[in-house]
């Protein structure tokens, strides 16, 4: 991040205080199983924007939720998103060897324990969810496990990366469509729900919480595009991660059909629809439409 | 199966209602990421005794509750089962080519598909657990979320997987508490949550509940036990899995530990003790006293 702006104070302070509720959250690295909890660790603290935990605690602050609610949920999205990076990386999946900066989890604890890793911090993030401690209200809380839940499943997450593999290995390039039907799944859906699930746990009336999905579905769609230029331009030291992989890899992506360019205007398109479904929120929602503009401007 | 026997019935029925609800809930095999479906229903469709799921379906009967919450219920543990399984037969686990006497998941469908629908599975037991039509009570529905995760996660079968496999590198042998809490977390987490489960929707009396989850615990030892049994003396064509496996693999177990004879005196006591843990229950409960003399009497 250059300089320091309104948005990304509050990004480092959000992030710090993502940091420590994970830290608190994860298993301690003790007892017969502790290479377990120090891969899940590993895999989740110390990197990573945060991107997720903060649309939640910028939505949740929309509708007064305590800032302890928002945090967990924060902390449980956070996790689930950390399982899907480090089954990612596998070998038998994208073969990494680099992911923010450090070893992926399968470099370093070796690929049955990350393997393990993904699988335990996929459950600990519904655990959290589920958890007394995230509401006092249990319908919130079941409603936060099933959003979740679907926003991770086959018809989310999981479907998008099977269509993603599916890319790789097909002779014919993926349609437009196609393509943004694969990274909703795949990227998208789990920010839409990061930008809903402030209004489950506010409580907020319909079309507070269908306008916060939506900015999230049309944030993530720009998000993407955004990683996706990156990708295309920038080096591995700015990003912490491989990059010019999607090109070689033949990865589906707006930039390869589109061109950098239309691609960029796509993406300001979609971060300025993003904004608008904002319009009835007041100045608190400022950060939100902030972050719109800094998706598509961000170096990393 | 030998025989038609009161227990043997019950159970064949309450697998076919079982399978039928898997079918119902899991995706259908259509649209783009078609292959993905397909590997979730190839990994939990057409096989397993489905012990968990008869287990949820005979603890719920002790409360009146209604099949259509039971069923559901026990085709989500049945899920998170069979994802289990899945991960545990990757190459980097236990490398195994058979299961349920068919190819494993990755040898069907490739390691990343397996990987995938592994995940996928997670997520949608969560998904059906903590939809509207398990339970009208979302508190019941978040309990239910909460407890799996909990059997699920790295302080449960997550962690015992871990154990399994720090165990097969360690140069000394395990101890026979080690052994026990190594098994009390890979599979008796997730057994015990299964005849736990019918009380949480039931909303049981404490001690009731309390009694329920004791049985599923004591069950879950005397079964595994039973099973390394099968592994040390039964066939492959026998099991529909590949058997003599745990000695070769310098597998962690009590018939490895105590040897065979005082092994199986160990599972008599272990169902005994789950037997008497049902002694405040009526007639309604002999099928859960069959299904403990017939755990250790099983040949597959």
């Amino acid at each position: 991040m250059t300089g320091d702006t309104p948005l990304s104070a509050a990004l480092r302070e959000a992030a710090a205080e993502i940091e420590h509720t994970l830290d608190m959250l994860l298993p301690q690295e003790e007892g017969p199983e502790a290479k377990l909890y120090a891969a899940m660790r590993y895999s989740v603290l110390g990197g990573g924007k945060r991107m997720r935990g903060f649309l939640v605690l910028e939505g949740a602050a929309q509708f007064g939720v305590s800032r302890v609610s928002a945090l967990r949920v924060a902390a449980a999205i956070e996790m689930l998103h950390a399982y899907s990076l480090v089954h990612d990386d596998l070998p038998a999946m994208d073969n990494d060897e680099l992911r923010r900066g450090k070893p992926t989890t399968h470099r370093a604890y070796g690929e049955a324990t990350a393997i393990l890793a993904g699988d335990a911090l996929q459950a600990h993030a519904f655990a959290v969810l589920a958890g007394e401690d995230t509401h006092s209200d249990p319908a919130v809380r079941a409603e936060l496990c099933l959003r979740l839940a679907l926003a991770a499943g086959s018809k989310g997450m999981c479907g998008g990366q099977m269509l993603d593999m599916l890319a790789e290995e097909a002779t014919e390039a993926l349609s437009e469509s196609a393509i943004g039907r694969l990274q909703l799944l795949k990227t998208g859906k789990l920010i839409e729900f990061s930008a809903e699930a402030g209004a489950v746990l506010g409580k907020a009336p319909g079309p507070q919480r269908h306008a916060l999905c939506a900015y999230g579905r049309e944030l993530g769609a720009a998000f993407q595009i955004a990683d996706d230029i990156l990708d295309a331009t920038a080096s591995a030291e700015e990003t912490g991660k491989a990059t010019g992989k999607d090109a070689g890899a033949g990865k589906a992506t707006l930039v390869g059909l589109l061109g950098l360019e239309r691609a960029r205007v796509q993406a300001e398109r979609l971060a300025a629809q993003a904004r608008s479904h904002l319009d009835s929120f007041g100045e608190r929602a400022d950060l939100l439409r902030m972050l719109a503009d800094y998706t598509i401007a961000r170096r990393s």
